[in-house]
């Protein structure tokens, strides 16, 4: 029998292939959080359209307004910019949420000792991103680290980034040798009907395609 | 000129006197946290009053309902009783909300990176306590090493636990060393009109201001 496993799912392909991967070996609880970002709606819509797909055995969508009242984000804050992408920028753009990845690996957390799952996956990428801090496996080991020490002694929960060293390009056909449905994932972080092909999420993702030789299936303006 | 501290304060009795620690070297920002406990509300004024006395400079109230919608705590689940209290008990009581305190420390971070704070100041006690297992110093340096790798490079976040060696009487004795004012906080874990003298909180509370020789300003049923 397949083990119990927490998915974090924005709606993005990222998350998209690491269900594909983690339904390999897991039963999939899937995770949606919503911080107040600009496209919530949409992520939620290709969210629930993904556990659909992955036959999701629990389901949990949360909102948290506290990143939004913290602000510091160009994702969350309504007088800042999402500005056109820049992939040659070495630093920590305007869309980085302060330590965003760990709200969501606390959630997965506190979750998975609840209904009893050993593993959280989650789909960061390191090398070929965005140059998010909390997207690093130094951040992930830490963070298991973390876990380990401030839950029950017996409850056992490990992070898995299996996308972590993966380019951009390779997610995409690991998620088509997968059949992950890619058709169904949201990244547009400005725009929820046709994606914008503008900023950073959708530069990334259109490269990405591009590099591996395939079409996006999802619209652009 | 101090420099700035973010206070995580419940309105109990072990914040207010870290919050009395803290002032002494910084000035503070105060940082509450709803969840879903069922004395939300008596904890919001204790944290107003608390922050008044500090003069804090920037106050932060904000909710979390992802606790409550996980559950697995008698502190949030309305279908768990709270238990009297049973200070023989070694393990984790039902009162243990899941990995609570990481929430908590991540909505800090998370603020004190955007009003540039450096430190984040948390009441926990390790020995003298309820057991809970993200109240340890091996929590909280785990916790300052995944802040240390998820956030910008430039930005310098560690966590103080001045509190986490002492015995209550201790931190009832420093309190009143420091001026703390102890008679507007609130610990009980089930009223908010009058503590209930019986739950773990309490309990915890009361053998303190004995074992300290002094006497609980505030109300008892």
């Amino acid at each position: 029998m397949k083990t119990l496993a927490v998915v974090l799912a924005s709606g993005g392909m990222d998350s998209c292939v690491t269900a594909a991967i983690a339904s390999q070996s897991h039963e999939l609880a899937f995770l949606h959080v919503g911080y107040g970002q600009k496209t919530e709606e949409r992520e939620e819509r290709a969210f629930h359209e993904l556990a659909d797909f992955y036959q999701a055995k629990h389901v949990l969508i949360t909102h948290m307004d506290h990143l939004k009242a913290i602000g510091g984000s160009s994702l969350t804050s309504p007088d800042m910019q999402i500005e056109d992408a820049d992939l040659e920028f070495k630093g920590v753009p305007a869309t980085y949420v302060p330590f965003r990845n760990a709200h969501l690996l606390c959630i997965a957390t506190s979750w998975a000792e609840v209904i009893g799952a050993g593993k959280i996956f989650i789909g960061v990428i390191e090398e070929d991103s965005s140059g998010y801090p909390d997207c690093t496996q130094s951040f992930i080991q830490t963070f298991n680290a973390a876990i380990a020490s401030g839950t029950k002694p017996d409850t056992k929960i490990s992070i898995e980034a299996p996308l972590i060293h993966l380019t951009k390009s390779e997610i995409i056909l690991k998620g088509k040798t997968l059949g992950a449905p890619l058709n169904l994932t949201w990244s547009c972080y400005r725009s929820s009907t046709k994606a914008c092909g503008q900023c950073d999420s959708c530069a990334l993702r259109l490269r990405g395609f591009q590099q591996a030789g395939c079409v996006d299936p999802i619209p652009y303006e």
